[in-house]
């Protein structure tokens, strides 16, 4: 399967790239975070914050993991979406951030239909996974939603985007998801560490064999 | 196996956050990138960026997979590391930032000298993988590191720390990872993602039998 968005994400060119103010900043912000080691020694940190994560939430978003069962095998449902901070088309999980008052679950079922169309049920939320924690309080659970594909509503799933998302969707078998980031990245996609450590350990698990 | 640090990771704490002046940050600067979106409009984009990597590198750094086989199955080498911007003590495999002129294989085998003791030797590397590409170009390439538990200079493995670092090295049954990082969150405990979509995906390779 692999369905594709009319508006290619691939088009997408940077004009130019200039210091960002912080007053000006609506996005992210910089910290300095002054603490004490172990030893007792006053040290100072940098991070840089979303300034989007809603109050009383202690995440910023949801990675979906949906996998379809076809009669090939299971296929990860992926996105290829164009990422201004690396310049790339980027290969992700579907993604997003929280609303407020949004569970992660309430999230990912959300963003889930927005971006891919598909309706789909949790099945259950991993821990909260922080994306560089020596850089920023970045974060998200990767929420696993089933996607039954006998409903009418998942036959034809048509993508709700906004005007500023270019998405295009398509499912690579989790079976070969190594050698298909290793292919994109050749390509000159940029792989997710997300999409990227998922095919590492699946890896992983079949020279192990759990 | 599990060595400890006579220098606990987990006596940190945080005085105060306040806003970085740009100025005065010596480790992140942040971004505003005009580009143009598939339909030809102009758009804005914020971004952070690391300020420490080399000229001539496309990477910051690399995250280390070591797995040790011992008698009871293949296990996982990990750090617990305080990290100010998540303010909570971290569980990561042993990383850390390219130097000028290094590959990421040669900073992972000194890295992981460094921060755990072993000497290994590099067996392949992954993808680039970007952390949170929607925020940051922060990325790394995963080096896995076999390490011969028969070398005498594994026997008694001893880190070389610099003094502002406090690292606690352990290893988890990676059959069982899942389950101990979902009982490290419990006790407050930070799990990094590339640990956390390891511990997911090793999951998924037991449930299809790959």
């Amino acid at each position: 399967m692999a369905q594709s968005n009319a508006r290619s994400a691939q088009a997408s060119k940077i004009l130019e790239t200039s210091p960002l103010d912080p007053a000006e900043a609506r996005w992210i912000r910089l910290g300095k975070i002054t603490y004490t080691d172990p030893l007792g020694v006053k040290r100072v940190w940098e991070t840089a914050e979303r300034q989007t994560r809603p109050k009383n939430s202690t995440i910023d978003g949801v990675g979906i993991i949906a996998i379809l069962d076809t009669a090939q095998g299971p296929e990860i449902l992926l996105q290829k979406q164009f990422r201004p901070p690396i310049n790339k088309v980027s290969i992700e999980v579907p993604a997003g951030l929280i609303d407020e008052g949004e569970t992660p679950e309430q999230c990912a079922v959300r963003e889930l239909k927005e971006e891919t169309g598909y309706v789909g049920a949790v099945e259950k939320t991993s821990t909260v996974m922080f994306h560089d924690p020596g850089l920023t309080n970045a974060n998200s659970s990767l929420v696993h939603i089933r996607i039954d594909m006998s409903l009418p509503e998942n036959q034809s799933p048509v993508p709700e985007l906004e005007e500023n998302e270019f998405i295009e969707c398509f499912t690579v078998p989790l079976a070969t998801l190594y050698e298909e980031t290793k292919r994109l990245e050749q390509e000159g996609f940029g792989i997710d560490a997300r999409v990227g450590t998922l095919a590492e350990a699946i890896e992983l698990g079949k020279k192990y064999s759990f």
